[in-house]
């Protein structure tokens, strides 16, 4: 990975967009914990958010402050653009040890910045703020006010640049081999876990010039009896013939996902499953080709919907969200969903996963797309056919 | 995966153990989120701990109650002996909504068994026990009484019993393999990426009898520049010839883990080199040797700092820490280190990751052992020869 993978100002509008909503809600310092947010912010990039680590954006300060363990601070200055003044450290023996926390050295430093009584805004929701975080974050400036910031920045994140649009088609290209990779390997006899060992290498080795990085989740291969189950995981078993597997993967380029769904039937479809089949991919095409900017995400899932039903099929979870940087353990932003009630309004440069699928009693199809919204319509990242696709 | 990968009896032990630690604290309910930590008490599996989902463990109550997602119910049904009575879920407007959270509908359970002015553990800490999900259960249950119980269940984890190693070393077999698979796709010219790409196939691949599944972690691998950051991502660039790459890899066998970390050197190594592998070497040789049950982990670390200070070198980190199932982010357990101050005292069938490692300013060696106490010693989870790995 080159030491910055965009340009200065591109980080630099990110910050004052962020200090803007900041702004809104009267926050001072902003305590980032999410890996993607601090990634987005700085380009940090370290396989360390296993142990607290925060980025402070602040509204007095120029750039943001990064604290973490001790052994990632050569990481701090070596991804991001971060003057050595504004990289600190806890040492070793604040690293999951019970008589002692790392947000005690984080409060120190936002005490001596001025920062330990001022209004302070908390990702609540972030998967690595944990409860114990706050409350030792909370216990260390009694005197601060906690103001819940929570997708501040994934709202932010939500709208992609140039540069980070041409990741993710980047992305859309890997996980187009990967689909290809796995459907090569797939044939009755041959162990779920084999196919999977495909994926993940495809995903990894990419294209000639370009290379993958670690995804945010597993691939969701999910074959034999686990077909009725979304997130189960694979087996050593072997496949069998006529019956079909989901698989749900993505590629990652430089953390920006592009993922994709895809049903394998090992033999011929009988007639009742091509028309499940029938009635995702119908359901598919129809969403697609309606969005356009300016309609709303419940506008998008309503045709997704209204399609279906035609075909005598309901589905009770939304059919999409949006994508972008993603890191485990999921690659969803978190922000706008495509179901009903989610008024945000699609603009172009958003992007979403289109996860058009259906699960039955004992059975399941998933045909899905990641998109970008254009000033027209949507552009496809990936470009693997929406298809069923039968090996026979 | 079978059904059940244990003995339902094996999961009762589990259950009982954690009975008795909670009546030590005075629980009634202890509200598990910790993936592992589900996984250890009913067998539960589905990539779905990125939406919140708790198991229920009361003392009035035989079997644990588990409440998730809607369309994980059926994941719930297929990997535990959990009762149909006790799958509950949220429906999917719970999901990542502005407007409403999964620990209401917890929260209105809880109340229905009579929970709800009891005295209840949360895990405080663990990594998806968010700040806001500890807020909404607070904010729904005003009469309860919360503890922290973060790692009670962890600490039971800790001694492994007959079963539980059986599957420690079949990850150890393929650790093997995938450590192999990489030194024989490595060689000046190749893209870092592409030996990645062997890591990832191996692991899932797995051995002739049996398969791999995710691993917590991607491969740490660190080559050119990052070969002095422990946690840095791996790059499209191809490896140069005259110069060392770390790893640290693990195989992961059923969610359990054998981790191991070795550097390999693509050429000749300078006497400067071979000494600090020499230190390496060595302290992780006589570590090893010492281990013996009844000591402390304290004791563990003290052979390693006094042996490579004979080398002229120290360490600032700890030199490893328990071992056995693990989820994302880390295949740690989070309870025993080996450092000073740890006084765990060693019993037979605790797992340790003996990570030894030393990074000085521009470069770093690690060669590290997975490994199991015994009645009398030691046993290696992984064979591989533990030593520098030169390749010409």
């Amino acid at each position: 990975m080159p030491n910055s993978i965009f340009e200065r100002a591109e980080y630099e509008r990110r910050l004052a967009a962020t200090r803007q909503a900041m702004a809104r809600q009267g926050i001072d310092c902003l305590v980032v914990s999410e890996p993607a947010n601090m990634f987005y912010l700085t380009g940090y990039d370290a396989w360390s958010f296993y142990t607290p680590q925060v980025l402070l954006v602040a509204q007095d300060e120029d750039a943001p402050f990064w604290m973490g363990r001790y052994m990632d601070m050569v990481s701090a200055s070596d991804t991001t653009f971060l003057p050595p003044g504004n990289i600190h450290s806890y040492s070793d023996d604040y690293v999951q040890a019970a008589d002692r926390h790392p947000m005690q050295r984080v409060a120190a430093l936002m005490k001596e910045k001025g920062w330990g009584s001022k209004t302070l805004g908390v990702e609540m929701g972030a998967y690595y703020y944990t409860a114990r975080i706050h409350a030792e974050l909370q216990a260390a400036l009694p005197s601060a006010r906690f103001v819940d910031a929570e997708l501040l920045v994934n709202w932010i994140r939500l709208k992609k640049s140039a540069a980070e649009l041409a990741y993710m088609r980047q992305a859309g290209r890997i996980a187009d081999r990967v689909v290809a990779a796995a459907v090569e390997r797939a044939a009755p006899g041959v162990r779920e876990c084999d196919v999977v060992a495909e994926i993940y290498k495809a995903q990894m080795a990419g294209c000639e010039e370009f290379g993958g990085v670690y995804v945010t989740s597993p691939p969701q291969f999910c074959a034999g009896p686990r077909i009725r189950t979304p997130h189960g995981l694979w087996t050593d078993e072997r496949l069998q013939p006529d019956a079909p597997f989901n698989m749900e993967v993505a590629a990652s380029r430089l953390h920006y996902h592009s993922p994709i769904s895809r049903t394998v039937y090992l033999g011929v479809p009988p007639p009742a499953y091509l028309k499940l089949a029938g009635a995702v991919i119908d359901g598919l095409n129809a969403t697609l080709d309606g969005v356009r900017p300016g309609m709303t995400c419940e506008q998008v899932e309503e045709t997704w919907r209204k399609t279906i039903a035609r075909h005598g099929f309901e589905k009770e979870a939304r059919v999409g969200y949006s994508i972008g940087i993603g890191f485990p353990p999921t690659w969803g932003e978190r922000t706008a969903s495509l179901r009903a009630g989610d008024r945000t309004e699609l603009e172009p440069g958003m992007a979403f996963h289109l996860m058009t699928g259906l699960w039955l009693e004992n059975t399941g199809v998933t045909i899905t797309q990641s998109f970008v919204v254009t000033d027209k319509g949507h552009e496809a990242l990936t470009t693997y056919p929406r298809e069923l696709i039968v090996k026979k």
